[in-house]
């Protein structure tokens, strides 16, 4: 994982991560979130993946199913959000859009991506703090405002 | 509908909009975007959503077709704008990816999507406005600069 | 294609740029992008294209395979970046997903789009350049930072 400030004006920040072959997308968003104190941002991406893991919120379970995807994909359309998590640490959510060999699509949330050759992200930090709380309904934690 | 002012610079405000279970996210948006009298914005998000109608625009008929989807999907991407409509009130343009239980993809105009459990969009708004006018062709309000 | 300034402070710039029936999408945004001298941008669009050509990038002949689509879709969602590519020129690079008649989506790297009736496009300088370089494994020529 490589990053860089791109621009810095009135305490909001955008940086460029540029993710390579091997890496792990949730992983690796989830540390640059922690190392740069993000309390609030969004981001989008475009690059590919060599496997990755989609998941469908089943509200029957109130889990997530996972939806591996064991073949190279492009990915053409992933965004993102960070807030603060229920222990105060930064959360990133993000949901991706995957291209296969013959065109067709995959789209879900995004448990884990392995890039390959590159993924190209754009993080953009709000200054103030996004937030989740615990929704009863799903049990997930989500941004209230 | 939630909202909060999370950044604002020389006329160009960035607001968090955060929908919940039952909210339905194209009428919220418009009202949204009358509320803070958004002349010109774009607007990113991901989510899920209960039901969702989504539509393909015919060039035969000139008119959408919608396309009614009735199960839970994961909302993959949803990128949007907001210009000065026709009547000179704000008009909300959105397109969204949904991702089904077994991770295939859906993708068109979205006509209606009712959420649950969450929606979190970032709105970014431009301090040009962008202005609609009539397009002979398709008969549809486009934007021109 | 017709572009407009809508945003400019400490040297990042915000542009809308609007396509048009017949406009080719990648070849207006790279003419867009050495007018304008980008060295670093994100983009984000919708609109619809009349026919396309999707591609695949295949790590066993490390060349794209292109998938063409010749029929009308809406562009559910459009993703791209510049960056100074390996001739010191702008490098724009653009990932889609379409939704045809019936909903259902296709997504990849974006080789051509042919627009009708539009295409409006967000575009938001970095101030920063990006810089690509050539990959040895995929012998593509990627940013790095």
């Amino acid at each position: 994982m490589q990053s860089k400030l791109i621009h810095e004006e009135s305490g909001k920040r955008t940086f460029a991560v540029i993710l390579q072959t091997g890496d792990e997308t949730v992983r690796c968003l989830q540390n640059f979130a922690i190392r740069e104190r993000l309390g609030g941002a969004q981001l989008t991406a475009i690059g590919a993946f060599s496997t990755a893991t989609l998941a469908f919120f089943d509200f029957g379970t109130k889990q997530y199913r996972p939806i591996p995807i064991a073949e190279q994909t492009e990915v053409a359309s992933l965004v993102g959000d960070v807030a603060v998590g229920l222990d105060g640490k930064p959360s990133v959510h993000v949901h991706a859009v995957l291209g296969r060999r013959d065109g067709t699509a995959l789209a879900g949330h995004l448990l884990e991506g392995r890039v390959r050759p590159t993924l190209e992200i754009i993080v953009t930090e709000s200054p103030t703090h996004l937030c989740k709380v615990r929704d009863p309904e799903s049990g997930l934690a989500l941004i209230r405002v």
